[in-house]
């Protein structure tokens, strides 16, 4: 796998994403927006709004190179080299508060001194938590997985835990799913091999997300279910900017702002101790929005 | 001053302060919420909204104490100390898109080694920039600064321009104002009369925002107007999350986190590269979102 392919690999991943997901939704189409950034490289950016299905979301396919920025040569101790990196994001927030908030990522990162590693993830945001929806969720997650290795989904289901986690809020963004980082060869792993569960795992998302907008789509819903959805959103915000890794280094790196923060809810609410009443929907949902709930076998 | 004289003379600048906005607002009273802090002290919030002017808003008053977080200590360079932190902050997200965001802090923070200081600021962030409204808010920061120092408005005005600064966005949070920290005794100034400063400063507050607020309250707007409000709410949170000292760290200490998001907006949106139409006056405000702007003899 050179860095070409993989970067015209994940190009036809975007492709296939927005296909899907324009299809999903029945009535609006993605705008793309191509940009080049200064220092070597670009992206395209492709976003969609007012939706049947989606109010706003957006897909990034990016591939940028030049010299590697100093955060990142210091967190690695090495001195002096050039990088190249390759990816896709997406975030799709429903306009239907019973459809989760999605959001995955692909991406594949090399440097001229020859280290490289695939990273990437996909996690769900349910404004509901409906626990069958999250079991199927993490058995989809957990089938890829397993067609590459048996370790990959309990460690990268831990590694969601703790990365979608709102410190502040002591929640988890939502149900999770998979996180993993700097995945590189190993004794019994080639790149192509790897390749092959990160292209999987991209190509997993349009059925998997397809289905839960089926399942949810045409619940009817009122203010009450608009507003939580909203506060919920300002969570999703909270997450984003305060604890999101590649958020904050994007934004502290003169990363392109707009493409960074496609991630954002169309609109988000905040008020002061919001309080939900013990055993109504919100309360049950909060009370899932935990690390370490063992949604593979939570119900039979 | 003793920290006992300085807390208490807080809290009556928080009673004045919440006495005079609900007076300004003319409908809506605040709620109060009493609470303690595990390791020592507590504080007392107060929280207004659905008011006539006012959507959201809060005034906190606190007063903590008990070993100094490791990151304090670190930046010190100490390596015990006991602290005691006392202080005032508000942030107002208004009805109407005319009258502009305010937020204000004044501080007190002293260590048992005998190290104190104070420091505060004062900033004013408008959905649409009104020039003589800036130049008139900055004349009366100058006013009070001037009555004191007359190095601390240029100087604590230039501090204003790059604290309260979105460096993704290239843009200041709105018109500035005054900010400044470790404020304490040189050659020439006692603690007293640094005090005398800071209450000065709080005291001025509300005469300022009740004045903008007559100015603005009664403009007429519409959807195009409260739209633009949300964007530059959205603004607002991405400095809250993003950039502001005080919020990251109380979010990253286990502070109060419903106390630290009083500042968040009711509502805020976001949109994918929002344009605004060239000499409209969206677009003549984001022009006057710089730093280095010299709002006092901005016009005559």
């Amino acid at each position: 796998m050179t860095k070409e392919e993989i970067q015209s690999n994940f190009q036809s991943i975007q492709d296939q994403i927005t296909r899907g997901i324009e299809s999903a939704d029945g009535k609006a189409h993605f705008s793309e927006d191509n940009w080049n950034r200064a220092e070597g490289g670009g992206g395209r950016t492709r976003t969609i709004a007012h939706g049947n299905v989606i109010e706003k979301g957006g897909v990034a396919f990016s591939a940028v190179h030049g010299p590697t920025p100093e955060k990142i040569l210091h967190a690695l101790k090495l001195k002096d080299a050039d990088f190249f990196a390759t990816g896709v994001s997406l975030v799709m927030h429903p306009q239907n508060p019973y459809v989760p908030i999605i959001h995955m990522n692909v991406r594949y990162f090399e440097m001229s001194n020859g280290i490289w590693w695939f990273g990437g993830g996909i996690d769900l945001t349910p404004h509901y938590v409906d626990q069958a929806q999250a079991q199927w969720f993490h058995q989809q997650l957990k089938a890829t997985c397993d067609h590459h290795d048996s370790n990959y989904y309990p460690e990268f289901k831990k590694w969601a835990d703790d990365y979608f986690y709102l410190k502040h809020r002591n929640e988890t963004r939502g149900v999770g799913g998979i996180f993993f980082d700097r995945l590189n060869e190993t004794k019994n792993k080639s790149k192509q091999e790897i390749w092959s569960f990160v292209e999987e795992l991209a190509l997993s998302f349009v059925g998997i997300y397809t289905h839960l907008i089926k399942l949810n789509k045409d619940k009817p819903y009122g203010e009450r279910e608009l507003l939580w959805q909203r506060l919920r959103r300002g969570r999703y915000v909270e997450f984003n900017l305060v604890w999101d890794k590649g958020t904050k280094f994007g934004l502290d790196t003169n990363g392109r702002t707009e493409s960074i923060l496609l991630s954002m809810p169309p609109q988000a609410n905040w008020e002061y101790q919001h309080q939900v009443a013990k055993g109504s929907a919100e309360y049950d949902t909060l009370q899932l929005l935990k690390k370490e709930v063992d949604w593979i076998n939570l119900i039979s």
